[in-house]
This record gives C-alpha cells, structure tokens and sequence, in this order.
C-alpha cells in the first residue's frame, strides 16, 4: 500500500490537503480526457513532477479509481506500464421522470453504460409520491441487478420542469402536475438514506450535459438542446458553460409566448412554444383519440416508430401534422438562434425521433429566420442519445463529483489481488 | 525613476515578463476596485510582497497611470501614502454611430466623464463614408478641446447591428442601411492613422458593459439590457460574462419573431419584435406625419421630453400608444426572461426615457409571462445613462485595453515636478 497523506492529521495543513486534492482530480481527469498512458507519460503532460504522479496514482488506484493496463509501446528503453481509469468499482445513476417514463441509467467511471431500465407509466395522472416510490422501486432493481462490488457514488434525477437543486424540490412541474415537491427527501426516505448523494437537475439542463459529453472530442462552446416532449425544455450552453441564470430558472423555452392569443397550457398561459410543439400537441394533430399512438400506456419509442411509418408511407395527416409542428418548431428555434447565436442547435426527444422529417424545414426555415447571415453559423444536429440524454446526463453530473474530488470515492475497494489490478481484465 | 525590467533584454524571460505584465494589471485593478490605499495594503489585500508592490507602483508611477495621494489616516505610527489611479495623462474614447445621432464620449482613467459631444444626424439617410467622415471630424473635435496631455489609448466605436470585430467590419446594419462597410479601416484613414486602437462592437453590447460597471458595487452575475431606439438590441451578461454566442452575433432580440404574419422589418422579415416595439413605430402611433416629435433633425431626447409631457397631460393618443408598445415589450421581455432568467433587467434608450410609463405594465406583465414564480426574481430597473449607455461602454472598452495590459499605457507621461504628484490636486 502506498503513503496517503492523513486527511486530519496535524502534520497536513488544509492547504496540502487541498493541494493534493486537486492533483488528484488533475490526474484523474487528464486519463479520462486523454486515456491510458504511463505515470511518466502523465507527469510531462500536466507538469507535475514524476514522485507526485506516483504517489497520486498511488492513491488513485488504492481507491478503486485507476488501475494498471497494458504496457505502453513505442517508447525507448523498457516499456512503461500504462494506468487508466478502473470501470469496476463504481457506478454513478441517473434517473428521469417524464410524463410517460420513468428511466434509471447507471454508467461505470469510464463512462461505460452499465444498465438502464425504462419504465412506460403515465406518472401524470399519479401522485408524487407513488411515482417517486416506483421510481426507487426501479433503482433498487438497477443496484440489485449489478455485480454487488460496483459501489454507486451519486443519484442524480432528472425532471421536467424548474428544480430548486439546493433542497431537491421541484419547484413547478406543470406537466407532471408536481408543485412544491420535496423530491429528493422522499426519494432518500424510499431508498432507505442511501449513502450516497441525491440531486435533482432540470431535464433539458442533465440533456445538455450529455449532448456535450458526447461530443466531447471537439466540444462547442456554445450549444443550444431542445428535448421534446409533452413539454418543451431548452438546455444550454453558453461559453463552455451551462446557462443557469439568477434562480437556476434558465431555460424555460417551452413558456416563451410565440401566439399572443394562443391555445392554453399546461402551465395555465396561452399561447405558450410549447402548445404548438409539444409531443401532445403533434399526436393530435396526426391521429384521433383511442389511435394507439396517442396510448400513454404503450411506450413513446414505439408510437413514434408507428408516427414514422405513416410518415414514410406518405398518410396525408401524418405529414400536415409534421409540417405543421416544423413551422413553429422553427419560430421558436429562430428567437433563440437570434438571441443566443449557438454553434450547435441538437434536437433531442421526439424531435430527434423524428429528425428527419423535421431536420430540412428547420435548416432552410433558420436561414429566413435568424438575422445573423447564414443563421449565425449555428448547425442542426440531432441527438443520438434518444430518450437517454437527461438520464445519461443525471449520471455524468452524478460521476462529476468523483472528478471534481477523488476523495469523495472514499474507501478502498474490496479486496482483490495484485495480479487482478495488474491484468485489468474486466475494465 | 525606479528600476523597471527591460522588455525586451536577454536578462528578462518571456515568463517574467508575462508574471510582471499581469502583476501590474493585479494592482491597477485593485486600485480601481478598492480605491486609493497604501502600498502596505496593497501588499496586504493582493498577498503580493512589499517591495514588489513597491516596484510595481513605481513602474505605474512612471506610465502616468497611478500617483500619490494624501496620507491614510487611522494606522498605527508613521501615516502611509495612499496611491491612486491618476485620471490625468491619458483618455479612453467610446463612439456611437445610430439612427438619429453621433455621439462621442472620454473618460479618464478613473472612469470620471471627461468629455462629451453628441449631434443630431439623420444617419441613415446618409452614405456610411460621409457618417464615418462626420464621426471622426467629432472625435478630433474632442480631443481638440482636451488638455494637450491627455493621450486617448483607444477608441472603441458602438452600432446598432452585427459586427465583426476582428475586422472591424460591419456585417449588417440594416436601420444604418449598413452591409459590410469596413468602418474601422476608413475611420483610421480619416484620423489618419492614430496611434491607439480603434474598434468596433455592436452598441447592446456595449450598453451591457455600461450598465455592469454602474452596478460596480455590487455587480449582478446575469444581467439583460434591452436598449431601445429604432432598432432594439439586446446585450446580455451570463455568469458574470458577456454572452456573445459561437460568432458574436447574439443579442439580436430585436429581431425575434413575434407576430407569424407581422409587419415588415427594416431587415427585410415580418413580425419582428422590433417592428412593434421600436421607436419610430411607438412614434407613429403617438404622432401625424409632419409632429415634430416625428422630425428626425431634432434632437431626440428634446421629442421624448415632448412625448412625456403629452403623456403626463393625459393626451390619449400618446397614452395608448405607450399601452400598445408596453404591452409587446411585456411579450418579448417575456421570452427573454424565460430563457435567460436574469437577475436585473435594465430598459435603456428611449424605453428608459419614457421608463415611468413602461415600468409598471412591464413589472406586472412578465409576472405574468415568466414560467419561474415571481419572474424568476427578475426586478426591472431604468438605465441612468440614457442615450450615453453604449457610448460610455465604449470607452470603458477601450480602457479595459490598460487595465489589462498597463505596459500598453506606453511612455511616460509629459514632465511634472514631484509635487505634482505629490498632491494628486488635478485628479
């Protein structure tokens, strides 16, 4: 076992402690950005000096957080062995609730998916706390299902509508009908004060952070997600940093009134993005009640596959219905583009689901849209993520604060053997 | 003189001269920020050691950007000189170029107005050569009227439209008729060829910069500034920074569309958030052809004086004119609010002059547009710098260059004796 500094004891100032935190973190996330390589390797790269990167390794690796790989090749003299981040020992969660899912995603360090779970359920038309006892009910089922050595470090859960992340309560849900609902106390109650923290984020806010992550080899500094649901939510990215605004209350694109006289919403205003554009708005428009695609009970990823097929087989109401919703999807886009000038516009959701049949009209609409030339240089991407941007998204925030402080993975590992460090066969 | 490190000898290494560039910056700052104080404070407050402040006061002493002030009072045993920022060898220009008006703005180091001149010009029926002409004879015009001494160090140059500022070009302005007029290049060519810098940023933009040091005190971290003129602009801080999007186009609120099937904009669109909201719309509706409220020779704040006092006499046509355009600015201030959720929004231009009028209908109505609870803490306030904001931000702009970088202050200023600077008296 290697030296590690005591984090009480006197001969530690608070300064070295926080010193060494930091270079633990600076380590840490040097591999997760660059991938595995040698101590040596690492040292030259951040400027620290060779000791300290072994000593940090050291204590990396002595908390389940890195482990040795393979022998780095190509150098001169005896080849260096490589360390990299160790998938084995925790898992991060996220957690979503939408008005028609529930989904529960766990991801190892490395990022890897580990599980996910998704549960069709019309949680609008139920109480907070039974939607939030299933939802405990559903990572339960994750964590019990995981090999019993992967410890989760975080629960981040995701949520429609304005969150007050300092006490875990979603503040306004219009959509789920949750008012004032202290979320994250009831959630830690049914999860029996699980030893790990509980966070609650906005949806489109977690979607953001996934949409980033993912394109984490040239990440934009400004990026604007729009994730379509029953609900409208934008997350953004201003900067290379997330947009909160004063309250954390950013975003709210889903209410920006595009019709002064508009239909009512959900949130009790007329005329609201959302009433023009939102998943409930385009199956009424596309197919009549007690059509199956308009079944809350029957899951989303379906109904938009049958949405599809119509499409592509040229249903006349199916496509008035798209082109409809790609008209004011465009008004809408088009203010935020003018006023946030994004490199990147990712449509997430069912907008994504849906891409192609709203990807074109977008793209030219924007062009007449935003009084930037050549709509200020913003591409139209969809997501790849599906419905998994927010919950991926709560588990990325989850996994952050293992990054932003290492000792916060707390103990050591289980036991294990030098030759399994040594192999790293499981990573 | 104190010993200053040679810039570019072979004893000084690039890092030291970079450590001794941004110590210089660190004090210069903390002068502006704190005031006038000791070098032993300073030493104290930046963790700088003593004979470091001292040389480093020397060598601002010697660029003619800080001196000495009167003795602190209150220590213990000998009383210290107290050092300050010292307003008077050089000047930072600020220009705007709009619709109606030229106007042209110095400010000392100390941020105090030094000089300002504005001229009534119907700009927009003009060519860009002859505007830019008329714009620099005024800039000379300033400087003319100025003590010999003071050196201007930039002159940054505010309009309403896209810029590109790393060319100083102006992309589009369409209430200026603008379209890619290389306005730095033929305003250098008439002051031929001036020794400072000369730039170009878009007037919201610099309105915001205007707006956050008046708030200097206590600075808000997210703040939006509508200004108000015939074209409306919008200039945001987010996180304590200037939000400018991925080309630094964004803040083009003016143009967000919302009415589908609006009027027609000067940029060519319908249902432009400028089209029933900007000035010569709230004119048309408040006044006949032919009001000399309506007279674009005459100066603007004199026919908003006009406008207030019709108002304030209970004349109805001006009163509900001032109903319609509050009430499209309630939309639109709306959507912004959504979307970015400020702590402060701030009316400048013509809204502010006729703030009294907008700023109830204004408070109530984005209670009612704003999705966050009591809209999302957002208080509206009316800029004090009326139609000085974005010309003011430009000096500050162009001072922001020696605060940066006070190497950039250059020579030492004219010859003074010591007790000169002993007494500060012209400060």
């Amino acid at each position: 076992m290697s030296r590690r500094p005591s984090l009480t004891g006197s001969s530690a100032t608070a300064d070295q402690v926080a010193v060494r935190r930091h270079n633990l973190s600076l380590v840490l996330g040097h591999l997760r950005r660059h991938g595995d390589r040698s101590r040596a390797r690492v040292a030259e790269e951040t400027g620290l000096n060779k000791a300290t990167v072994s000593s940090l390794v050291a204590e990396l690796v002595e908390r389940g957080l890195v482990s040795e790989g393979e022998a780095e090749r190509g150098g001169v003299g005896r080849p260096a062995q490589a360390v990299g981040l160790d998938g084995r020992h925790l898992v991060a969660l996220g957690a979503e609730i939408n008005i028609d899912y529930l989904s529960v995603l766990a991801l190892d360090l490395r990022g890897e998916l580990v599980a996910e779970r998704r549960v069709a359920l019309d949680t609008a038309g139920m109480e907070p706390t039974r939607v939030l006892g299933e939802l405990a009910r559903v990572v339960r089922e994750v964590l019990d299902g995981l090999d019993g050595r992967s410890r989760p470090v975080g629960l981040t859960v995701a949520v429609p509508g304005l969150v007050e992340t300092a006490t875990g309560t979603v503040f306004d849900a219009p959509n789920l009908r949750w008012q004032r609902t202290a979320a994250v106390a009831q959630l830690c109650a049914d999860l029996d004060a699980p030893d790990y923290p509980v966070t609650l984020d906005n949806e489109a806010n977690l979607a953001a952070v996934a949409e980033l992550a993912a394109r984490a080899d040239a990440p934009p500094d400004d990026l604007l997600l729009l994730t379509g649901g029953a609900g409208v939510g934008g997350g953004m990215v201003a900067g290379g940093r997330l947009l909160r605004g004063g309250q954390g209350f950013a975003g709210e694109v889903g209410h920006m009134r595009v019709e002064r006289a508009g239909a009512r919403c959900g949130c009790g205003r007329t005329g609201c993005w959302e009433t023009v554009v939102g998943l409930h708005t385009l199956l009424r428009l596309a197919a009549d009640e007690g059509d199956p695609v308009r079944d809350p009970a029957r899951d989303l990823v379906q109904r938009l596959d049958e949405l599809r097929g119509r499409a592509a087989a040229g249903d006349t109401r199916t496509l008035a219905a798209l082109t409809e919703v790609a008209d004011w999807l465009t008004v809408g886009a088009g203010i935020l583009v003018n006023v946030l000038n994004p490199q990147v516009l990712v449509l997430g959701g069912y907008f994504a689901a849906l891409g192609p049949w709203f990807a074109e009209a977008l793209e030219a609409g924007l062009q007449q849209e935003v009084f930037a030339p050549g709509s200020g240089g913003c591409r139209v991407e969809m997501s790849t993520l599906g419905f998994s941007a927010a919950v991926r998204g709560g588990a990325l925030q989850a996994l952050s604060v293992v990054f932003d402080d290492p000792t916060r993975a707390g103990l050591a590992p289980p036991a294990r053997t030098t030759d399994d460090l040594a192999t790293g066969a499981t990573r």
